[in-house]
């Protein structure tokens, strides 16, 4: 794998990921666009759920759905400039340019009671990560080599991410289809690094810290091995990897896939774990695909370990994926209505048995 | 005010609210449907958060979108028999047909740590509340009276569930919108006899309980005096309510809803408060019609103490009703992706004062 870091016009980085014998990666962004113009968010905190809300109004003239001869993610040709200055690329790496966090102003502490109208700056950093300059293709196209290239471009980010000052979690994520409202339809995922551990991941822990407490084991090692055991939701499982629905889903379709032995952060994985989730996933991807024989949309992200965890929060911790999707049938959403967005009181119409055996039966029937 | 209580043809409960002088609701539910066909869903834990999250596949098949000649909430008539045998009404309380949570097998013991793989009944009662006949009137078209017999139905309904065995929390709420994934146009709101404290519940009683640890005193009733007093985001204020966008709202529109006074629960209010709330909500809800000249998607309910309360949870509750809304733009929808729904990280478009100076001008024009 070879690494190349240039810096766009407006000095945000772009990193290409390449197999070794690629092309170098050294065209010039020739956009000119002014620097410093990509403007950082705030923070506030709610007193009701003592969490932090996010406010990015700059977000709003985002680009949306553009076709490909406008698309940021394509290569840029002599007819359109995009984001990526190379004429080709295999995976590329660079700084939103509507970032809903941003490193700037120095990070306030987020630890402890914050005041009343609590307001800080957005720190951190948001990074989208193209998956290939095919425009037309989704992590369903791709050949095991180039998604474990998109891993190593993750596991190169979440090192580099998690040393970064008064960065608390970092999240890598696909959102997918325009059903999950995305704005690019070229393939991509990104990469949140967060100034504070986000509330899910904080409930997990505390759940996990009490479970500890009864029985002096890890949540998650407990749940892996259920779940592997009772089989009834398991989708696949192999040496490295194993994919399941989970007991209680919140959501029609929702798929875990967790590493055999314990890790707690991606960069973790070895190799032969890369190269087994490299073949995984497209396949998954594609039996997810095939069950309404359409693009499956779908929201899915890494739970990992906080950086700069406790060591109570590292032991609790271990690396999973989890992917959601708010398709219910082949005409019909699912939507989080009062009793979810108001409540967090979820209702499923579909049993987690036989949305496993869905997926099981379109694993089985994909290549 | 005056109630009566009748039977559906498979034994549901449907209850007329109706103000003095209007005619007897005597008719009967000519379908003959079958007793007993309404089914009960289970609910499951979940390990990792702590929560029950309930199964009703059962509620794939119900109708989606009807027009009127075929909308159940519509009064009965000789070519087309409904939920509603009357011919006509005024307000109309049911069971629903397709419940999440319904009284059937007599409610598990939620309290305490649950077992692995727990899955119990979903023990609970869900109720329709039809507000007017008029199939394409809304809360915006409401005159203060009906209004106000609809939450003389509220009332009664929240101390009958209140009471019903092994309840522990009610939730009356309004899903308004196709954008928010409403099944039925014809103006009406909802209410769920939980058998647990929802999510957001506990952790607001958390988060006052910490806050009462800290300083003596009750959260809630801090949160609104700072609001009124800082004023910026307040859209209206007077004798008995307060309508504010809170400092830290998640939502590109989001609304808070207070009594002035402490009130825990929504039969605490008194007839001023209620004949207030009755002038101020319809208009509102108009005042955010006029936003972008379309009928405003939101997602409004009311928070209030669990049922079985301890004394502690009863001192730190405080009725409010919270409306959020995921439209952002004329032609554009908030989603919440990976950030929000993965990680419970949210990212809001729009400032809480930008939003809050929008609907104060629209609120000022509307009457």
């Amino acid at each position: 794998m070879r690494r190349t870091a240039v810096k766009l016009s407006d000095g945000r980085e772009l990193i290409y990921f390449d197999e070794e014998g690629a092309a170098r990666r050294s065209a010039h962004d020739r956009r000119g666009l002014a620097p410093g113009e990509t403007r950082q968010g705030t923070m506030r905190h709610d007193p009701l759920t003592n969490q932090w809300v996010t406010v990015a109004g700059h977000r709003q003239s985002r680009i949306h759905l553009p076709v490909a001869a406008l698309c940021p993610l394509c290569p840029s040709s002599e007819e359109h400039l995009s984001e990526i200055p190379e004429s080709e690329y295999q995976v590329a790496v660079f700084e939103n340019r509507f970032p809903s966090f941003l490193v700037a102003e120095a990070g306030a502490d987020l630890v402890g009671e914050p005041h009343w109208n609590a307001e800080v700056p957005a720190h951190g950093r948001c990074e989208v990560v193209a998956y290939t300059a095919d425009h037309d293709g989704s992590v369903a196209s791709l050949d095991p080599g180039r998604m474990r290239l998109v891993m190593s471009a993750w596991i190169d980010r979440v090192r580099e991410l998690s040393t970064l000052p008064g960065i608390r979690y970092v999240f890598v994520f696909e959102n997918r289809g325009a059903e999950v409202g995305v704005t690019l339809h070229h393939p991509h995922g990104q990469i949140y690094a967060y100034p504070f551990v986000p509330d899910a991941v904080v409930e997990n822990l505390r759940t996990a810290k009490s479970y500890r407490a009864r029985s002096g084991g890890s949540l998650l090692d407990a749940v892996v091995d259920r779940e592997c055991e009772d089989g009834r939701r398991v989708i696949v499982v192999n040496e490295y990897w194993v994919a399941f629905v989970p007991f209680a889903a919140r959501w029609p379709y929702e798929v875990q896939i967790h590493p055999i032995a314990h890790r707690i952060s991606l960069d973790e994985l070895t190799d032969s774990e890369q190269a087994s989730f490299a073949e995984l996933f497209p396949r998954l991807v594609r039996a997810l695909d095939s069950l309404f024989d359409s693009p499956f949309p779908y929201m899915a992200g890494w739970t990992q370990a906080p950086t700069q965890g406790s060591t109570e929060e590292l032991a609790d911790s271990r690396l999973f994926l989890r992917l959601i999707s708010n398709r219910r049938a082949a005409d019909k959403l699912k939507y989080l209505a009062s009793s979810e967005s108001l409540m967090g009181a979820y209702v499923n119409d579909i049993s987690p048995e036989t949305a496993a055996e869905q997926i099981r039966r379109a694993w089985g029937e994909t290549t």
